[in-house]
């Protein structure tokens, strides 16, 4: 028996879980913490053991100022709670895992040594905006768990199943093979989690389970899955291509930026000595999405103000909206439509040979209006909902643990419509679970 | 009864068409023009009159080294053409409708006056790479025909009825306004002429007409029409984005261009004093697209050697490929792939609700190896071939004149499969005939 730490640093947040487990077993999860709020303090600790919510909002900003520190709070906090036995000192932690965004050509999860790690420094180039944030934490690990296993998981390694005329884009390929340009895509560690979540749920064998999966949160992507495989995803050479996201413009026209503002391919004032980023790159990933049409990174908010403008719209006359409703209500079906206009392309893809549509993350699980939206303009290929499902969401009336995956489609019709409460953590310690090369 | 002009000028090529209409009436075509090859010169001229191959293939390039002196000089070929009386001297023509690939906000043709070229002018900024190569003819032929009306016809103006949630970029809208970022579409006059075309072949109303259209030409791109308007388009702010062309690489990841070379931002040595391209702009649009693949512009050279590889792989063992065919072949898969993920994508945008699938432009119209594989990858929507149709083109054999339209589907299937033959230059004569403003 193992305990395995499972890392999840992102640009605003760093996740913890702690897991037991068998070699070649299924993870149980034990503990969990999370540090939010690293972008807009006060940073705040969470800890929960199980079912008891240990700390449920302690704010921490004295001593948490990046990832490294959110992590060390956490770690402190694991070993200082006595009534955590399994975790006493680091010594008791055998696995750790890392999530990293860009994994490159890696096509599964590496052990860290020094000549991993400069591979992974190397990384940083294809996603300077994202590798960055959890490479503190490694290095730190690297220094402070001398005898466990540190192993960086990635979220493009996925999509290495992509085949050649999808993920090739068509430039010059001497300048695409020295400069790594394809297509390599994200989230793969939230679809490989559906794939295996949802297969089981539809009791299919993994291998003939094919899926068009949604991860949408403040990141956002959409994959088509054929035969337990990645076959297409929305994202690129970085996760700016495909969907909207928060801050996030999506794909757009490769002219826009540089009709955005001028001299975009210089440096931003946000670069340091080791993190590179181009002004178009910061204006795109971080000033734009569906926070730059309407203000808020809430996509709740948004999707609640459309819903009742839409409710307005059709039982009045069309009066005068306020220009907040307006922004939100665009900026709501602007992302129906990008999202339905990968569905319909991935069904293409497919051939048709569907099993389920599937929403996951933050905003897939919980807005039952983007749900009902979004499957009401992609009923020409088959998919129905069941209302009253998709607006009661996961839960159980009885106190039973809301389950992985529930079925909000219409009953009796192929394919299906899932909601899947993904689980990148524990993916993350499954897959060192598995793999005998980590114990 | 009135002469008409219609000038095309692309990058490489100018064409002139000339039209005989009354006001209100459809226009007939009673000479036509061109002179290609100014990028790869020897420019050479070509003449017909009717039926009649007056001058099959001429070098001129003595005479000619741009867009405007290839003007010059079919304009002197129609006028010394002594079978040719329709037009003597400049004064008999009438009016001259000059295709423009931008037209910004403008929703219909615009006649040409000092005012109006400050504005087209303007929206060079927007298109440079594009707009310019109309804008010298424009203006030597108001010096030369101030008696005519000069009327600028817009590639983009068919798009003005895209709605706000699919033109709009999800990035600041104060940006998008002062600059006028937005998606704007183009091969609009191709569009308008397929979905009237296509409309007169179904024997419906245009406006209850819905396609999804295909203009596949060295530029390429994709088109959803609702109700006889266009509902969605591919390309974007500029023609660049959407799908691949020639030289174009179409939608990649926006980070894309920052990776693949230093200071993209800077102006490219090809700019000039009026004509700003950005080293990025010229990458995305000159040196990328299937050209960049294979080194080859030619098409229908990549799909026959596409076709024979299949082929062969499909008869015998997989040996060793040479590395020509290995990247014609990966270039034809690639565009079919893109091409596919449109046409999934717009059927769902249009709610299945589509008449037909329409293949135009060069490639469109003559790749039947084409249209077998995307017809093929689209079959989940409800799409057949008649293969013999398919490969038969529109050629009649009883020396009929070649249909605009030509059936390619299977039989008794719903939605169809068809061919237009596009027409730009008659398009621009129908919309000058039929606008009282411009007689």
């Amino acid at each position: 028996m193992a305990t395995i730490l499972a890392v999840n640093a992102g640009s605003s947040s760093v996740k913890l879980s702690v897991y037991m487990a068998e070699k070649g077993g299924s993870p149980s999860q034990v503990a969990e913490a999370q540090v939010s709020g690293l972008t807009a303090p006060p940073a705040v600790l969470k800890y929960t053991r199980g079912h008891v919510i240990v700390i449920s909002h302690r704010e921490v900003s004295d001593k948490v100022n990046d990832q490294r520190s959110a992590f060390a709070v956490m770690l402190d906090t694991l070993i200082d709670d006595a009534d955590f036995p399994l975790i006493r000192r680091r010594e008791d932690i055998s696995i750790i895992c890392h999530r990293i965004v860009h994994g490159g050509d890696f096509t599964k999860p590496q052990l860290i040594h020094d000549h991993t790690y400069d591979h992974l420094e190397a990384l940083n180039d294809l996603a300077p905006l994202h590798n960055a944030n959890s490479l503190g934490i490694i290095r730190q690990c690297c220094d402070w768990f001398p005898h466990a296993r540190n192993v960086a998981c990635f979220d493009s390694q996925f999509h290495a199943t992509i085949p050649q005329h999808i993920r090739t884009y068509p430039i010059d390929q001497t300048v695409a093979q020295s400069n790594r340009l394809r297509k390599y895509g994200f989230h793969g560690l939230s679809y490989s989690f559906i794939t295996r979540s949802v297969a089981r749920h539809l009791n299919k064998p993994l291998h003939e389970t094919s899926l068009i999966a949604l991860h949408l949160g403040s990141g956002a992507s959409a994959c088509a899955i054929r035969g337990g495989q990645s076959w297409d995803t929305s994202m690129g050479l970085t996760p700016l291509a495909g969907l909207p996201g928060a801050t996030r413009s999506g794909s757009v026209d490769p002219s826009l930026v540089f009709h955005y503002a001028s001299d975009v391919g210089r440096l931003s004032p946000a670069s340091t000595r080791d993190l590179h980023i181009s002004r178009a790159e910061e204006i795109l990933n971080k000033e734009a999405g569906w926070k730059a049409l309407t203000g808020t990174t809430d996509f709740g908010k948004i999707a609640a103000a459309a819903a009742k403008s839409r409710k307005r719209r059709s039982s009045e006359e069309e009066g005068d909206e306020d220009e907040d409703t307006r922004n939100k209500r665009l900026a709501f079906d602007l992302v129906v439509d990008r999202i339905c206009g990968f569905i319909g392309s991935y069904y293409v893809t497919l051939r048709g040979q569907v099993d389920a549509l599937v929403f996951a993350g933050g905003i897939g699980e919980r807005s039952d209006l983007l749900r009902a939206a979004v499957v009401d303009q992609v009923s020409c290929l088959g998919f129905r909902l069941n209302e009253e499902a998709n607006s009661a969401g996961g839960k159980r009336e009885n106190g039973e643990e809301e389950p992985v995956v529930w079925d909000v489609g219409k009953e009796g019709v192929t394919p299906r419509v899932l909601v899947c409460k993904t689980d990148e953590q524990f993916e993350m310690a499954r897959l060192c679970a598995e793999d005998e090369e980590f114990w």
